[in-house]
């Protein structure tokens, strides 16, 4: 016999097991719900794009993190692994927004790859989870966007979130009338490093690497670390640009005010929304609305649902100017809070079933089909044993996937039109008339 | 400025506009659903694997195949890009079944990565889609394998289609009493083409190419072409198979008959599952029950979903003797079939909500807001145009899309709290208390 292949992932990749895959197609579904009842419309794009789309950027930095792909038999063309969703998305806009119109709302979700190093919860793989409206400058569509958020965790489950939202407009027009526009990226870079290592040491960095003076620095920091109510926060951006008349801070305050009025309206819950004018979000692709989404009950994780404004998608394959505003879910980072949180959830099973028919007599099979196919009509997912083994083995096979209820009939229970059903979690058994079945099985679910 | 990059997919590749993504989202979601109600649990494994995993096989055709990958910085390991989802369940099962205990039912969907010439409804990359049960050699999975793909037809709303059955066993049993064991592979390979060109060739070409007699030849040939209905077939192999006593085509007898016994038990529609004794599934991997499905108004374009038994999922990675059954839903030929077929889900509609919300005047986003997440919380998915544009723009918009609704309120209505509902099917509008909105749009979007 020849020897065996260790059967082995690679280093970063990995499997998901049933136990952790229910969840995750939960997550999803549940995202593409959410982002389907707002009117967003799945597009998909493939895994492999050509090499000069996906190293438009230049960017050294992610240049070094795209997979090349080749055929056996060397193709003409380079290709490459995508290594986010924005990017694909853009070459597909370019591609075909003539056709779509616009404004157009799209989602995706999906697979990408980066060969980075892989370390604790940093995969090669993993699944993002976006939505974008493009072609429209609108405040409704910014506005709709974090109302998207916010019902996205009512969804999941997780209300104990908090949306932080802030506005590049502001920092633009603070730095405008400290005439330091030009320093806008190295600036966002300090600042994106607040959280992690204090004023001191940004205010440090700015004047190293940005070269403003430490008393421009001072002033971006007392803007970034704003404090207050969210009423509190906007009645001090109104004083500190009162007299200076600068249009994009007024746009940006009178924005971030139409979005608390209408997510009020609305009924979004107080403090669900915050204004937290030190969120940065490092790329200088954001214009707008920029915003981060932090677990109340885990707030270390990170971020698990970022995005804002931008004015031009796909400048590097189209003349034609898409603004936009959208989000991207980090799908990965929140399985592990909700792992972390113990979730309903995550209950470990590993069955998305919870019903599961015993086969006592292999001679009954078609009453167990049949009794099979009434609770699968009634919507509950019910799996027959598919061997006639000892019943402690089957019952020990229920256990170990998570089934909640077991049935059993043997040719007594059949001639009788009988069965009996077992709820599992109590190990109580009752006889039942078999036209019972589904209602008697829907109680125990439901219990 | 710098030279635009095109906006292209590469060879082979292809991406999915709105129009053909919901139809696929919906395919796929159905899969799902209809697995998950017998009981099979979801796995995912990663796109690359290490090639020595891929290339197990040692077939050079299907090695010419892989697409290999490696990161920017050359990585140790060489990867490629899995060509189908069997050998990673294959990997899968190897590396985790003892954790996951037998029996084990899995469904997984995804791309595979194929780097064959591209044509006519052949891509580089396309969709998988299925469904397996390992540690088990028993008949109930043999049938409950087959029951799946009668629902899964059924719930994807095509229920003429027909399930063509057969039984290795049944050709190695006649092969046994012709002794011609040895020569299977290569009488599969010939019988596979029977249906494209027809039995003198394939006589010819065993003849040729597996170096049996005319005679065998045509032995084999007879079985393959047993005609009539399904119990007439079955009277025909009784006959055939009496007094030489094979047990492999005794057992292949009685487990279709079984499963024809079970289907009736359960109310298969006659006539959905035909026995077939020309289906031979090319490759001698399968050696139980194989099958395929044909849909009955569009036949030519193949099967859409085949598998079998098979005596030993992963050979090549462990010791363990894993037998299992399952099927594949081939999902790209599936979705053209339904175009052409016309098929009442392809509707070309490019969004997934069917209520447009007009933007009549910006200062009612918050009204807007409102009546959108009503909608949305029964049920009925909404969008908000994103702009106060011309009404003529935003119909258009709704028209293009596909919505079939239209929600239009400016001050007077929202003072008189009243609101216009638009049936876009025939333009008849109506007004209506805004309390009733969700009633009226439920009633026109089921008449």
């Amino acid at each position: 016999m020849s020897k065996l292949i260790e059967p082995r992932t690679l280093s970063g990749f990995r499997d998901y097991a049933p136990s952790a895959m229910i969840p995750r197609e939960r997550v999803l579904q549940t995202a593409r719900d959410v982002y389907r009842s707002f009117g967003f419309t799945p597009i998909d794009t493939p895994a492999c794009e050509s090499l000069d789309v996906l190293l438009g950027k230049g960017g050294d930095e992610s240049d070094k993190l795209v997979y090349r792909v080749r055929g056996a038999k060397q193709e003409k063309e380079e290709m490459g692994l995508r290594f986010d969703l924005t990017v694909p998305f853009a070459r597909f806009a370019a591609k075909n927004i003539n056709d779509l119109g616009t404004p157009f709302k799209r989602y995706a979700l999906g697979p990408v790859w980066r060969g980075e190093r892989p370390g604790q919860g940093r995969y090669r793989e993993f699944w993002q989870c976006d939505f974008d409206t493009i072609g429209t400058t609108s405040s409704a569509s910014d506005i709709e966007t974090i109302l998207v958020v916010s019902e996205l965790f009512a969804a999941l489950d997780l209300p104990r979130v908090e949306i932080r939202v802030n506005s590049r407009l502001i920092l633009n027009g603070l730095l405008e009338t400290l005439n330091l526009s030009d320093k806008t990226a190295a600036l966002l870079r300090s600042l994106d490093k607040l959280a992690k290592v204090g004023c001191e040491k940004v205010i440090e960095e700015m004047v190293k690497e940005a070269g403003v003076t430490q008393s421009q620095a001072s002033q971006v920091l007392t803007l970034a670390t704003t404090e207050g109510t969210n009423e509190q926060v906007l009645a001090q951006l109104d004083e500190l640009f009162s007299g200076v008349e600068n249009k994009n801070a007024t746009e940006g305050i009178r924005r971030l005010r139409e979005l608390l009025v209408i997510a009020k309206a609305v009924g979004v819950p107080y403090g669900r929304i915050k204004i937290d004018l030190s969120i940065a979000r490092g790329l200088d692709y954001y214009t707008g609305v920029i915003f981060e989404t932090f677990l109340l009950d885990l707030p270390a994780i990170g971020s698990v649902c970022s995005g804002g404004r931008y004015d031009n998608l796909a400048s590097l394959y189209t003349k034609q100017v898409l603004p936009g505003v959208g989000g991207s879910l980090g799908v990965d980072r929140l399985l592990a809070a909700m792992e972390e949180l113990k979730h309903p959830w995550m209950t470990g099973n590993s069955s998305p079933a919870q019903v599961l028919i015993l086969q006592f007599d292999a001679g009954l099979l078609d009453v167990y089909q049949k009794l099979a196919r009434e609770l699968r009509a009634a919507g509950i997912a019910t799996e027959v044993y598919p061997d006639a083994k000892k019943l402690g083995q089957q019952f020990q096979y229920a256990e170990k996937r998570g089934y909640k209820v077991a049935v059993i009939a043997g040719g007594n229970e059949v001639a009788a039109g009988t069965v009996n059903v077992k709820n599992l979690a109590n190990a109580e058994q009752v006889t039942i008339p078999m036209a019972e079945l589904v209602p008697t099985v829907r109680r125990l679910l439901q219990g």
